[in-house]
């Protein structure tokens, strides 16, 4: 379908490689059957070559002014949007997703580059933070001082499979990581590797245009577990993002941290994302709330981090009746097709898992016959009391089913909350109650990392107040968010100079404020200069 | 010599605890003998039951205005001054550092409490971010959006040999916590148990006065490492701040890390402060340069994190004089006490074994007789072929002991830094030269959290701007600072809320801006309400 020829091989810096024997396919799971190309696994050596080109380029490339680096990320968003139908038909034929949210996901990805260049060039994200010197404080005294935020070094991005673009090779974690000044190096996802090969020429084309270092992108195609071993375990790598299961994210935090130099993983993993319908809004509305949430479920089969697998009310009427919609309306949906065969067996084998625990009944399912990798929606009920007793009902069943949870008493509702693990995010659908909840919502907040107000978990904004990520393991360190441009603090730490002489400074922290940025200038925010 | 009674117990919350049987003292390492008070091991019930009360604490005080926990952090300062010389004189007599020094942390530990107090009250460090809604966007509608810092929960503390009051009982990783929300169980030192329970009793008086919840603070006694691998181990702790040696902290972020829920460490362990003497400087005032740096050295007794304990030059007759000199001035400062006897004992041997390393050379010893447990200062040299192949001379000193390595040339010199491990900071001693040499000091920046021009790396300013932290292992995350009021952002995630009732939202982030904090509101820095 695709008229760019795919060539299977390793982006090692601007060089095409493919040195190892290992070769795998994509599969088309509308069409049920492998995609033709080919793709090499890149060898021990191609990893190693990839991370020391991205050694070399960041003694460079993290000097770059930001304008320069805003240059190179629109020059990145030019090119995927250059690559044209080529890219949608790619990304469609790899995900089994249709065509307007292959647009709407180019799009996104677009409008993230974008948005870092914006950040870089305007300059203020550095956090330049002055306190200048006393020097006739008694009895010792004060040094000029000046902090602003530098780069850590190479960044390991692994893509996700369930966004190809917006989370994999161009997406948030790479263009945050290269808007910050570090060189990344992607460990292709391998249910879109024609997809993510597409995407690598692009930003290949643009570090060649823009005249980046060789080495600030490297895009490595990996089958198996062991590239993305060897790049989280060499010492020359110094973080890592990931987007993905639990299982997955756990193992690279694991190997990270037993590194002698242990590095920092930004992994945003699994989430069942709580909602909480109040009885009010369940009495005023239930039949509304059933169909918002029926296609919130089903929304990309499921397939979201945000989907809402869980939702708790008080055992009522009008929770019965919110029950017996939702399933109803689910049913009506018409099922649509998964990323892969993998992703479809987990989704069986998680929902049979699930619907076997004691005390689960299903009240909806999707029981015509489906097309093959499509997904049969599914929604289940339990007392409040079984669902806490019983862990496994609290984990993920990626797809399109959630569990309705009957609690017993707001108690029993508030306990349910604390004991869950670490959410994204947690739904509060309330009319004119939830200031009565004042401890529900205190729970809520403290297991997750947004709260949504009388809406959907699923969508999830690209702005600076975004959080995305959350408590254990919604992500691995919740002090940072995976989404928006505050993302960009994950990949980098703070740095002091103390006593320096103007002319050496960077440019952000001189006398002069050249950048004209927003600086913190002994307890003040100012773009003043300093006299 | 204290007239303040010293119970030895642990402070469980508001109240004194000593149910164990495993007791151990102090010691007075000037008087070279045991102290007096016995103090009593936590057991793993009290261990227990201070998180538990910590956890409870935790859902009232995380809610606390900024004021109220000012009201907190000022009496916890007022508290300590009231121990007068009763805290002073434990402190000498479990530290063996001189009066000044004792006075001086104590300024340091009420300057950083008060500091978090102002902060808190002003409270715009919550770093409050608002993206208003845009009901008509096309093709959907934007969702009003509202990011603050929240507190992580309960928090461990581990005091620090080092630094008795200012970065241990009430130090500043305790002032940072408490000020973020976060409930603090600290893990008393053992060197200066007398000194912490007096801080303790200082806090928990405080919290009693102010109406804080039970168990916002508990003090645990522990001479051995069980409390330690406890509180790291417990579920309901949420993060740790350690300071110490890279072993001790590497072992809790490894504990910390293989927990089911890992939690951030943010351990500041060794760091051995490279500072490179360019030619020109060391021509013109080698001499004074070697006067400043013996005192740097010795300084303390070597005992700061900050010691120069690598001085890196090019081989010349100006390094040799420098050299020759730094030996002189430093064996005619008359030796110090060091901690305890154990540290004295590691100084020994770690310096022995640092002499021992083929082609070191003693250029300087103090010989003559010492009292107990004071330390005999040191300055070696080697090439700089000989440092950059021998691993164990990178290693720290602890103690008045500094190596001056001779450089073959400027790229050898390069290397040397490239090669090192992170360090705290770097110095750079230059005469208008510096700007000759942008490789080394790009190189330096690459490997430390701060660099000072014609400084010394001893005395760190407790201000916004300074950076305490740096590439591991100075610290297990150079992403944060220990040191100025921003390391509260160790304790504290971003969390957003999506659509909610303005009446319902926190202070922070409600239109009317009650609370008066600087705001970012769709992309500008304001303290204007929203319309």
């Amino acid at each position: 379908m695709t008229t760019t020829a795919i060539t299977g091989k390793n982006y090692i810096g601007n060089k095409l490689s493919s040195k190892g024997n290992k070769t795998y396919t994509t599969f088309n799971p509308q069409l049920n059957k492998e995609n033709d190309s080919i793709f090499f696994e890149a060898t021990i050596n191609e990893v190693n070559e990839a991370i020391e080109l991205a050694h070399n380029a960041f003694k460079e490339y993290r000097n770059y002014p930001g304008s320069k680096k805003a240059v190179f990320l629109n020059a990145i968003a030019d090119e995927i949007l250059n690559l044209g139908d080529d890219l949608i038909h790619m990304y469609m034929s790899e995900s089994g997703l249709p065509e307007g949210r292959a647009i709407g996901e180019r799009g996104r990805t677009v409008f993230q580059l974008r948005s870092f260049a914006e950040l870089v060039t305007e300059g203020s994200w550095v956090k330049a933070t002055i306190d200048t010197a006393i020097p006739d404080r008694e009895p010792l005294p004060k040094s000029d001082i000046r902090k602003f935020n530098i780069p850590l070094g190479p960044v390991v991005v692994f893509g996700a499979s369930n966004f190809p673009l917006a989370y994999s090779t161009a997406g948030g974690d790479t263009a945050a990581a290269l808007a910050a000044g570090c060189p990344v190096v992607v460990k292709s996802h391998p249910m879109h590797a024609g997809t993510g090969e597409l995407i690598a020429s692009a930003i290949s084309k643009a570090a060649d245009k823009t005249g980046m270092p060789n080495g600030v992108f490297s895009n490595l195609n990996s089958g198996g577990i062991e590239v993305g071993q060897q790049l989280v375990s060499h010492p020359k790598v110094k973080a890592v993002g990931f987007t993905g299961s639990i299982k997955g994210g756990r193992a690279l935090f694991d190997l990270a941290a037993k590194r002698e130099e242990p590095i920092p993983v930004f992994a945003e993993m699994g989430s069942i994302n709580p909602v909480i319908m109040f009885p009010k809004a369940l009495e005023n509305r239930g039949e509304n709330l059933a169909s918002t949430y029926a296609n919130s479920i089903t929304l990309g089969t499921g397939q979201f981090c945000t989907n809402p697998g869980l939702i708790l009310g008080l055992k009522s009427d009008s929770l019965t009746k919110f029950i017996n919609s939702l399933a109803q309306k689910i049913v009506a949906i018409n099922p649509s097709c998964m990323l892969h065969p993998n992703i479809v067996a987990a989704y069986e084998s998680n929902k049979a898992k699930a619907i076997a625990q004691e005390g689960t009944a299903v009240v909806g399912e999707y029981s015509k016959e489906t097309q093959t990798n499509y997904a049969s929606q599914v929604i289940t009920t339990v007392e409040g009391k079984t669902f806490l007793e019983n862990p496994t009902l609290h984990q993920e069943v990626f797809g399109p089913y959630s569990i309705v949870v009957q609690c017993e008493n707001i108690e029993q509702l508030e306990q349910i909350i604390s004991n869950l693990e670490g959410q994204l995010t947690g739904t509060v659908i309330a009319d004119n109650e939830a200031a009565n909840y004042p401890k529900v919502i205190a729970a809520l907040q403290n297991r997750v990392g947004r709260i949504i107000f009388n809406g959907v978990p699923t969508g999830v904004e690209v702005c600076p107040s975004m959080v995305h990520g959350g408590p254990y393991p919604a992500s691995t360190d919740s002090r940072f968010t995976a989404v928006g441009v505050n993302s960009i603090n994950r990949w980098v730490r703070p740095f002091s100079f103390q006593d320096f002489p103007n002319e050496l400074l960077p440019n952000e922290l001189k006398n002069e404020n050249p950048l004209q940025i927003l600086r913190s200038v002994n307890g003040s925010f100012t773009k003043q200069e300093i006299k």
